[in-house]
């Protein structure tokens, strides 16, 4: 099955398309959409969704998991951030697939081993799990794909437990 | 012209349209989007996305103004109107309509005439404006009412200051 894993964010949005396969992980295609700062926020959102609306019907993923973000002090990014997500959301919900939200320590406990890891663990640890020669750039990038071998995992734990396929 | 007010939010949003002509307020049409609660984000996202899109295809404004919130504690809460609030952008810029956003200190500004007025007396100040019977409800009703008669006075304030038509 396939997994299209999201960082969402206004200015870019990294996204990572795998393929699971028992517990064989490929990468398919992965990168960002970045959208430009003096832009009207209204601009910035259309872009975002076209441009995830266009990489799902081109990639189709049979779910999407979107990183579950916390800000403890900026609530004006908390709702940027918040937008760019809705219609991300939104362009998977209209395609009717499962969406799956995990906070950065699950995405750390499914990737690193522990809640606690730096940023470069998780990084180094989603080159290796995919194979990548090198770690994928910018960062919202690693971080889309550390979030879909999180969902992978996810999904695996839940086919154990309910003694489904591996 | 005809003008879109917006209250976003997840589980109510309020919607207001207004006729101006000169400095006359008509009041076309009112109510709200309402979801239910214990229902997945993504079906409500979806949910307030068509029903906005519907209701500006129906109305055909030819500019929105949504409310810009702010909220000092719950952030969680500020991602979900957030989310909220991007389909409902996305929906207009789908349209090419003009967006405007007001805080709530603006709002009570040119609708009651000063930044700390009571949330009441901005609702009376909308029934007036728009000669009601009574305050519509919700109040999210009425808070998207006021939000669309702060956009029609700043139009008439900045074709004062352009010099062009009242």
């Amino acid at each position: 099955m396939r997994v299209l894993g999201i960082d969402p964010g206004i200015a870019i949005v990294g996204f990572g398309f795998i393929d699971k396969d028992g517990h064989k992980l490929t990468p398919v295609q992965y990168g960002s959409i970045e959208t430009k700062a003096h832009t009207p926020s209204e601009t910035r959102l259309l872009q975002v969704y076209e441009s995830a609306s266009a990489l799902m019907d081109k990639y189709k993923p049979d779910s999407v998991a979107v990183e579950k973000l916390f800000f403890n002090r900026n609530v004006t990014t908390a709702f940027d951030v918040g937008q760019a997500r809705g219609v991300i959301i939104l362009a998977a919900a209209q395609r009717g697939l499962p969406i799956a939200e995990y906070t950065p320590l699950q995405v750390k406990q499914a990737v690193v081993g522990y809640g606690k890891a730096e940023k470069r663990q998780v990084q180094e640890m989603v080159r290796m799990f995919l194979k990548l020669s090198a770690i994928p750039k910018p960062d919202d990038v690693a971080d889309a794909l550390a979030v879909a071998i999180c969902h992978a995992h996810s999904i695996v734990l839940t086919n154990k437990l309910n003694g489904g396929p591996r």
